[in-house]
């Protein structure tokens, strides 16, 4: 049947890795591959009183079709919570999605024809690489630099494109702990960041899923709160910040550029379950979510601080062999010594017992072979430090048999 | 910023017809728009106390992300239901979705290029025109008899689309209780219906959101499990036989099939939620789907025969004027005499405090002006009987008032 496929199905393929990954699931392996958000964070006894309630006493709202714009309810508590956050969003600029991913594939059908451009950054989320190369969209990629993207490489990757008569739409980014670098873009760059857009009249996608489990120095505002023009949409989700099984996030957008999203919502899945809205507007009501994020910010810091503890502790000292020190998040980045690659090594790590998710999916070039992903969420601190140190391990060996390779 | 929108967007349009239907939420106004189950028919209880139970005990299980394809626990509840009614499907050939208007988007992802062409049903489903019109594909209508599609006519447009050099990709149908019509499709039919699809070499998708409210009548097989090629895509939804708010639904197919839908699920939206998902779950192993359906049959069928008998007692005898009579589902189809226009008579009988559907955008060939879909779902017997009298009033009153202009 496969002559029946569409042309983009072809470009949708099964990942090797996260095939390899689901090996990993057996006990004895310390995993640091998943971007799942700890289990102990999510307020399940709170949860469990909220749904009881909601089914037993507004079950004909919560099981039945809601619309497509989203429960008012949760849009209003969305719109309470980023007003104190100083950022001014009416319901009206709010679109309930079924998870940002869902985000990212309204952005695409909203935005891109094959062929169109998007900016992103070099590493950038796989999942929005695979949204993007489903719509045909023609990803350039730009390198990132300790403060965030490279701005002037993305001008002149910007004035390359429109030299050659490319249509650009927008610049995917993920200002806050960046998934998968951990790196967040400077004050700076995002205002230069605002000001190449309006030069060259592109949208923004600013991909939000972190930004509020910031664990260490100041926060940063949001491009979108910076943007007077209405060109950058933000895609905000409860995944990390509630629960990831609740399939939940908001969209925001300002004028034509909610429309279109609305519409084109329509068609993909009418609307988002009203249950899940309801559990966790009920939740924003009766127990806050500042309160919830000020809980469950110690408990990301103690795992961050672990895994970089263990990785200055176990990690051989390399030329070439760094990491990222993220102030929030779920990721830690290492660059291992050119030529290492990581994804010819994760088989000899999994032995090993340990799991990480090699770089090079993350880049849209063809680059990251030697760059990995380690998530700290899921492990205990003494997890971290006996995960890393194996993997200090296979890397050291990995060195070592490559330096002996390079010899004979 | 509309001209950052795609090409493809630009087709999705806000309905103005589902504008119109906000108006009718008024409480007194009976509505027999919108297509929502009824509310007494969730159970609502049972599905507290597993939610309660399934948050409190299984937290990080259903808060935590989950497999593109699907809880496994759902998916075998799903099989053994799908084996008592005599069609075998295992785990791995069932796709969970985030409702059956998702199995629609990945349908059109995994199979259709802009101009590929599928053929429907004069009318169909109104969900289904607008998802496969956001992929820019070329809807061919096929004429619905009172036994389901004309198969001959089907077979002529085959030929006609062949000739003219279109890629055809498949047949999209709803085999019992049709949405808007309420038709059935014949066990003749269906044998021919994949008959033709062989001949042709097309695909089937069969979307069966209302096979299991059958009320009267015999059940007949369906598509999927008379195909012996595995060329049919059978769409099962939990919308109408448990609750709509869960967005939850079971995609069925086989082999090359199903691997592309899961592989176009996974930039779409991850996955489905765990909670959903388990609470369907555990709903099927400790009350059971089959006893919980017997249960609300005869809730559907008592509505049903209140709107039968109000359109006998109050409709005008008129030439042209007659509806459909369904042995399930939640639709009645009323066609008016030739001329009269139900979308400019809308108005005239929401002021009359009744509201319904118009026909003409469950058409793809622009046809069907003069006809109306009705669903008693939403209505008392007392409230069908009273909202049937005011709008056999506002037909008498259109269908005279055309009388008048006619002769003047």
């Amino acid at each position: 049947m496969k002559h029946h496929f569409s042309s983009r199905a072809a470009s949708a393929k099964r990942s090797t890795i996260r095939e390899l990954l689901k090996l990993t699931e057996q006990p004895d392996i310390i995993s640091f591959g998943g971007g799942l958000p700890a289990p102990e964070t999510f307020p399940h006894m709170e949860l469990a009183k909220i749904a009881e309630k909601l089914l037993r006493e507004e079950s004909s709202n919560v099981l039945q079709y809601g619309t497509t714009e989203g429960s008012r309810t949760l849009r209003a508590e969305v719109g309470k919570w980023l007003a104190a956050q100083g950022i001014s969003v009416s319901i009206h600029e709010q679109l309930v999605t079924t998870a940002s991913q869902q985000g990212l594939d309204l952005i695409c059908k909203a935005f891109f024809d094959p062929g169109d451009v998007v900016f992103c950054g070099l590493p950038t989320y796989l999942g929005a690489v695979q949204a993007f190369t489903l719509f045909q969209v023609t990803k350039i990629g730009v390198p990132l630099e300790d403060d965030g993207m490279d701005i002037d490489e993305l001008e002149s990757r910007i004035v390359v494109a429109q030299r050659e008569g490319k249509k650009m739409k927008g610049i995917y980014t993920i200002p806050d702990f960046q998934n998968p670098s951990g790196i967040t873009m400077s004050l700076e760059k995002r205002r230069q960041l605002l000001e190449v857009a309006r030069a060259y009249d592109l949208l923004i996608f600013e991909d939000n899923p972190y930004g509020h489990l910031r664990f260490a120095g100041e926060p940063i505002p949001s491009i979108f709160s910076m943007d007077d023009e209405g060109r950058t949409i933000m895609l905000l989700t409860f995944s990390k910040v509630l629960s990831a099984g609740l399939r939940l996030a908001v969209m925001v957008a300002r004028g034509d550029l909610m429309d279109v999203l609305v519409r084109v919502k329509q068609p993909t899945d009418l609307c988002t379950s009203k249950l899940t809205q309801m559990l966790a507007a009920r939740y924003m009501q009766e127990y806050g979510l500042e309160k919830h994020l000020a809980a469950i910010r110690p408990i990301y810091r103690e795992k961050k601080e672990a895994m970089i503890a263990a990785l200055e502790r176990h990690m051989p000292d390399e030329e070439g062999l760094h990491w990222t020190n993220p102030d929030g998040g779920l990721f830690v980045w290492v660059w291992l010594p050119e030529g290492i690659d990581t994804e010819e090594m994760l088989p000899r790590a999994i032995a090993s017992k340990v799991a990480y998710v090699p770089g090079a999916s993350s880049y849209v070039d063809g680059d990251g072979q030697n760059t990995m992903r380690l998530s700290f969420s899921l492990c205990t601190p003494d997890q971290i430090d006996e995960g890393i140190r194996r993997l200090a391990h296979v890397v050291t060996e990995t060195i070592e048999a490559r330096k002996i390779g390079a010899r004979s």
